[in-house]
């Protein structure tokens, strides 16, 4: 619904033009020497431990609430799979909010390769981003699991697993869909287009990014647990342990990538090339 | 609540002033030359099968949790109808954000049908949009029946029926009523005399949008499923391909069509007529 | 956490402070003479139509898809009784979003009682709104009867009573204290101080307006139903006409009408007279 | 994300750049001759009494309508655990919403001693807000008791208590880790370096605190009822008044008080002290 504003004050065009920030190099030795790397690096991996720690800790919670062989539990009692789906949508919500201005508030491998891929971060720091995510899952299980052992074992573990019923085909398109939806709206927040058209939009974003998950969380739940994020999947892999987990990890790193790359090339080439053309159409009429 | 701040700030009332822009042309030959109209129908493509695609698998998924004639499931299980609602209304609002700037952020021949009645959208851009959703919503339900495709056909396949108990001259009236405030929403935030004064409502505008589609989820997914979006009834129809979801069918183009022709006369001639006329007796007393 | 913010921006102080527009009339005869007046009402009594007619039929379809006599129902299916509070903060949510610009979006007796008080509105545009927001109401409930009116009769109407184990004054102070957290967010929201401060607000205004509306129903569904607006009350009753919803009718006007003088008082008194009162010594410090 | 947005605006950053205010004294005698000092103390004394009656009163109407021994009781009846969550989540965001501009919307002594902390505000303040939470505290739980002290006895007063099967080095953990995360929002929210870029930061800011919160009692009302709040166990303490609560009582101080503790030390230590050897080394370079 922007069209019409942007109609309605063509005169204020030239002034709010944006210019593509120069694409990040791939190593940057400049980088490596701020301290402001390092804490983004610290922020990603404490954001990743609080949303793993969060949201294991709701899924274990809800089916220690609903074990029909547990003496006084009531099969309705719990948050629910909507509880758990709103677990994983609102911690990436605050998440990305209080982690944006210091990291970029990715959280997520995939996000992490889909904007290295736009050219919006370097190689290294696309690497050590990856690392500090999923030693973050790692600790954030862990501590699911030290909380509460027994009930941790029992209930699965928070791990990502393909469900019965349902082919390991299915379960990467299902990956790959769900990692698209949200790597597709991580562009359009970050968008320098949009930036530049209404300053407050990085603000904004996190509301948008936190919704794409738990909408994804709400569909696929039943077919993979939802994975569409590599490092909250190896986390929970790793804690748990055990061997169908890991016979299905490969999943949760294929399709989220695969996902992630496809989202780069729709927002890149379809839309971001179409606006670079459009421009041009729009200056050879003028 | 914005009239007293109005009130406040008289001096600045000329300054912020707005101008309609000029209605959209029936046929507009220029815009067939634009690579941004091509990149913007592909956007709605898109947009709408990336839709129907999540909310289609969140209600199949939802039936075959509380199946009671599945072992091992829970009545209680499942996302429930309120996250069905969240699917769509959520859906739209991640969507709306992300192609608010691209297309217009319609994904929904009702919405277009609104706004190409309002003038401001051309009529060929209306047409190409219409068939770019439909062509979408068929693709995102073809995608998950390729998924599950025993358990779309057994719940339904999130077609748009008339419950039992209800007679049809109901569910067109409250297809009729829905697609109102579906429009009627889109209309006050599109507004231009709106983004005159708060020129950072077309970023905003996407929340009260996707909260309209699930607030008309809650009230009307008893008695028809809820279309008010002909394009998610038309590409759930052609893929489940019953009788009685063609039978139907009509219901959900004549009702929402006439609910978004109903929130445009609304719109355009008691609210924006009365803001010219009141302009004119703010004149005539100065 | 906006006082630091001050702290910070001392020079930008005297710029952006604010004055208080003048009371309004009690009778404004030019008010009358304007389109924007009518244009007003008649969107209140839209606006109020529309809340009613998705709330009750959320309210109404939920009865009916858990009733235990019913062949086929689950005691599950459902929004449940969140989906409905969902449905009354939400369409608040949107319809003050709506409304704003025209009428300043009341759909609530005693939220245009408290501006009224607060010398926001005249008394003859209080008045006009309170009849259009009945006449709406009563359209609205309506609208529900006669789309499915064996239903309707049979799940109560969606009519505001006194629960069996409540007594009549408990649900008098619920209806008092739930009425005061609505319009005393309404007052926040609309606290020229803080229109002054951040020129957006009025646009941000809808949803914490909306959530108060929700968070009130989580409290007091169970207590009355939640009234905490007299028309939706009156509108319910007149629909539904039973001896029990008239007799306990009194309980709907007082209490919200005594929750909206309540944070009238409180907002002028302590928290305005206080600002006037810094104010004052703050000059006297310089 | 807001990373790329300096990127790509350069010129702007010297003129949009910030200074911290300088730190609260230990005590400032004139705060204490200023209305405004008090009425920030009225505002958070309400604030928290709001807080505590329409969240108890959630929790109590809850387990009343799905208690098993009542006769027509449904157990999918009543809001579930999601809507206790929602309404503790959701009373944050409008209660900071309402008073973020008159006392900086703490309602929670964790969230004054972590500013506290960081120097925001002074000592006395900080001691008067706390009192006057916990008198809130207790004023908003004995109105719940006095409107259903049947139901408030029965069903545990909204008591915190752990929870059986978990000891209490796991609650004393998890209100930890809860308590850090809304903190940790809280200072990402008010960060002077944010608000200088994003001026309209204090506005949004209510929302992912909300949501901090709600987040946090999905994952741990199992383990503890979640506390994170000390003024909230207080209150529900003093007012069910039973020997296990105050048993566990000191877990609700130490834990939230601990996480404050951390959070502040993450933020000034590592996310701005980062910040200033960031710009040490921008400067160099330059």
């Amino acid at each position: 619904m922007a069209k019409e504003v942007e109609a309605a004050e063509p005169g204020a065009f030239s002034a709010k033009d944006y210019h593509d920030p120069p694409p990040a190099p791939l190593i940057d030795p400049a980088e490596l020497t701020q301290w402001s790397f390092y804490r983004a690096v610290i922020a990603e991996f404490i954001a990743t431990l609080l949303f793993l720690y969060i949201t294991v800790l709701t899924v274990i919670g809800y089916k220690s609430q609903v074990d029909p062989l547990k003496a006084g539990t009531n099969e309705c009692d719990g948050v629910g799979i909507l509880g758990i789906a709103w677990a994983f949508g609102g911690m990436i919500f605050i998440l990305v909010y209080c982690t944006a201005g210091i990291s970029g508030g990715h959280i997520n491998p995939a996000v992490t390769l889909g904007l290295f891929l736009a050219r919006k971060v370097s190689l290294i720091r696309a690497l050590l981003y990856m690392v500090a995510q999923c030693a973050g899952a790692i600790c954030g299980v862990g501590l699911v699991k030290a909380f509460q052992s027994a009930y941790y074992v029992r209930y699965g573990g928070g791990a990502n697993m393909v469900a019965h019923g349902y082919t390991k085909g299915t379960a990467v398109g299902a990956e790959i869909i769900g990692t698209f939806v949200l790597v597709y709206t991580v562009f359009s927040a970050t968008d320098p287009k949009r930036n530049a058209r209404d300053s407050h939009v990085p603000v904004l974003a996190p509301l948008p990014i936190g919704f794409a998950v738990f909408m994804v969380h709400l569909a696929t739940i039943p077919i993979t647990g939802t994975g569409i994020n590599p490092a909250r999947s190896f986390g929970a892999a790793v804690i748990y342990n055990h061997e169908k987990a890991w016979d299905h990890h490969w999943i949760f790193w294929v399709g989220p990538f695969a996902g992630a790359i496809a989202a780069a090339i729709y927002h890149q080439f379809i839309l971001r090339a179409a606006a670079i053309k459009a421009l041009g159409s729009f200056r050879s009429n003028a």
